[in-house]
């Protein structure tokens, strides 16, 4: 049984707590949110630790995870370790390794997969940072990765900023592989050669090349709303997706499903597209060709 | 001089017909609208023509050309000429040129671009048939094209279908170059960092890499609406870009720039996505994120 | 138990025999390879069925199929059954279906999904026609389709063609499902900041949100191969996903995922692209930007 | 008559000097290359115009630019004014805006379009910077600028950065243009319909709707080369188009025509594929489809 603090108690801190003392550790959460945090302040938390104190920061990325890594720069102590396991980009944990290095605090980043259905299942990791460190947290991570294997949920990808590379990656590929999906169900809508569009997707979730637990979910979602009609086609993006395809422009890698999956969320976001009224403005001015004008 | 009769006075029939009287030629023109119309019928504009007879037919592709080819082959007589200058698919072409071969007609498929300021300018014109029948109706097409080199504004692409596959393709490029400006239109106005975006584009008109007529019109339509919101941002598509995309598929050539300008204008005509309503459901399945209901 | 002929021994046909005998089910298998047939001709197949007969087709989709069927027409008698299992267009079903009818012979179109794993693991199946052929034919079906709830690997789509209409989306889906992968492999192995890519797609297979069968196929293959290099970058298409990008076209719907699998795979038997030299050529005239000449 | 300094004589500055010239200019140029050079070093150059001076520099961009820029705060004096005509990126100019700013610098930015064309035709031109700067420099841009109406080759973009923003975002434009000719030029190669494509390429440049500057510079490479066969399609990018995507993502902005043209050169850069390696392989592990193996 290990101990540990735990920063930030949101819809994911929250749970990993739950599945963390589950497996029996021993956990200081502390949140901002006095009504879910074990401690008062991210000091108490620390002092509520036995050295050498290992710490996971579960807060949103950015501003909030290099904040919350520089103030436990400053409470811990040499010999611990910080853990990130938020979704911050790759290239702020050379910073946070920086930071803490230099007090001789240790440091692995964390890229974390499962979403509200990681508490039940247990969480994929994917880990960058020194060996030793990730051996030391290993109790950590095999409690919260999900029963099975242990190489089949959990990676130690390389060195620092690997963790959350691999894990940026992966949610390109989940941006690709659910647009795969959104696309052949707007086929099967539109066309309504098939009668029963749930049934359909239903079926393929045995024996076929495309199951897998993103298909599990539409069911799901199907069996809640059959024609998803409840809700709007508006959706949000949370960075990796954009990153990703920074990436492959970096790296000089065509990425065109990825990148048509990242521009048809932003597309969904927008009421009308200045781009669209310039192409029918164009086929105005060469064909006489009608427009719609607003308000008409 | 030479005589012709001309089928169909819509907006592109009729300015043909004014091109080509200005020309010195003489055109009997027929259309369903009498108030535009030089005979009473179809039979009536053969009638008024001198054999051997050449009949021009522009009316809307799909069965109204093969109709008009059909009824043409009746009433037309051995060593008279068809040609066919609308947005016919190339693979009516050898359907029609058939249809009038078995009376000894003959046949030419030509594509013709311009639109609206062709009879100002001249058509762009790309034909396909047999040498001695494009040589036979060339003082038309002389007409008909813009001054200047013949081989500039016009083309024996090659035999029958030949002159609609260039168009066929023309427009598919015309896809892909409307929707090139149109992403950079919008990426203008969206980040703000231009603050004159109708000026920067007015001044790519000389001496830039992108200067083209269609930037022409995109100036054009700015000097009349600066930021394009007098209109929708709703785009149809006739045929051709679908037909190029499909050519693609048969080819086994990739088409990134043409399919994306054309599921562009498909995207822009749908109110909701279907595809974009599964997106939000999978993601509000897997990571309890905020989805937006309809009427919220 | 029930008996059925089977036409087709290969591959797919070969293993579904097997899995059908293993089901208990009394298998008459005819193929023009005499070392795995189990009678000499169609007929000889056909005579050694007792009415009311079924028959399931798993030839090659195209002509193979609609002359097997044609064939099969002429050999079967009322009140018989044929199920198209093989990979035809869902528009072939409709033809071979009123063939049939004119004899009195029903008809089934059903898609199969899971290649050589199937005989193993159950085939996932989606199928088109009347409800009480369906319900006739369940006990095949049931054979075939993998274990657990019949409703999760099997289908009934709709009307005759649905079940390949299902199908075909499901190809189309499969394409864009597996170059999201592909394009995180790549950018994985250009980046080099993962140090260990297996190990990471590895550990994708348990918790994350991308996890699925085709990902534990790719781990499979990176067992085999870590660096995927014993092999060219060369894929072929076999139909299906140029018939959902067809659709696509013809029902006005937006496919940007699936098209750019589709042209990934295009482009991936080009050896060199006349597009591309165009380009190189463009940005020579204008920019004396150097280009590679051939054999340089 | 205006006195400039002229930092960079490459294939741009040495045109952009002759020009400068033949409107009777005066322009002491400063290149490393002595056999072009008009002064010994930068400090030589200054030495040799007359306060208040106005430097045009012309140097890669990135760290060439910047260094070239810091060098001039130096050797300038309050009053100065340095014109960066490079391709810097819009956010390099804020920077050295602001270091030449502390002595009292003027700094404009200006995009430059027109390649090797631009000697003879003059360049198009697109500025940022503060307006007195602007009209100071006026009698440089109206040499550099093609003949015509100003605004029609030239444009005061906006505030410093402006003017690089613009041409940013013309070259990715450039980008979707090109792509879009070359996909219907490998369209018309692969299919074959078309049995002279230089012909109707050469005789889409007058009338038709594609016509243009960058199809007339097709025109030309055909001429010299009707298949384009002497060279490969190996096609570098040289930043902006990168740019332009990365700014799509940073304004949520779908652009995939320039997304797909600027994929299609990385790919074309690629001997192999490890994304396609890996769709191969997928293929092979579910269906048992061939591979090709490296060497076969």
């Amino acid at each position: 049984m290990v101990q540990l603090g735990l920063v930030g108690l949101g819809r994911m801190g929250f749970n990993m707590r739950e599945r963390l003392r589950a497996a029996g550790h021993e956990v200081v959460g502390y949140d901002r949110n006095e009504a879910v945090s074990d401690s008062t302040s991210l000091a108490d938390m620390v002092s509520k630790l036995d050295a050498p104190r290992t710490v996971w920061v579960m807060v949103p990325a950015g501003g909030p995870t290099r904040e919350t890594v520089a103030q436990l720069g400053e409470l811990l102590a040499e010999g611990d370790l910080v853990i990130d396991g938020g979704n911050s980009r790759f290239t702020d944990d050379t910073h946070n390794a920086e930071v803490l290095s230099a007090k001789g605090i240790g440091y692995l980043d964390c890229g974390v997969s499962g979403g509200v259905w990681g508490k039940e299942n247990g969480y994929g990791l994917m880990v960058g940072g020194d060996k030793e460190l990730v051996e030391r947290a290993m109790p950590i991570f095999d409690a919260l990765r999900p029963d099975g294997p242990r190489e089949e949920g959990f990676s130690h990808a390389g060195s620092v900023g690997a963790g959350h590379y691999a894990k940026m990656i992966h949610n390109g590929i989940e941006y690709g592989l659910m647009q795969a999906y959104a696309e052949g169900f707007e086929l099967l809508e539109a066309a309504k050669v098939v009668e029963d569009v749930p049934a359909v997707i239903k079926g393929w979730q045995r024996g076929t090349v495309v199951r897998s637990w993103l298909l599990d979910l539409l069911v799901r979602a199907l069996d809640e709303d059959p024609e998803l009609d409840d809700l709007e086609g508006y959706v949000e993006d949370s960075g990796e997706g954009r990153w990703t395809l920074e990436e492959a422009i970096n790296h000089a890698v065509p990425a065109p499903v990825i990148s048509a999956a990242l521009f048809a969320r932003f597309a969904s976001r927008r009421k009308d597209s200045s781009a669209m009224r310039a192409v029918a403005a164009l086929r105005n001015q060469f064909g006489g060709h009608a427009v719609k004008k607003v308000g008409e």
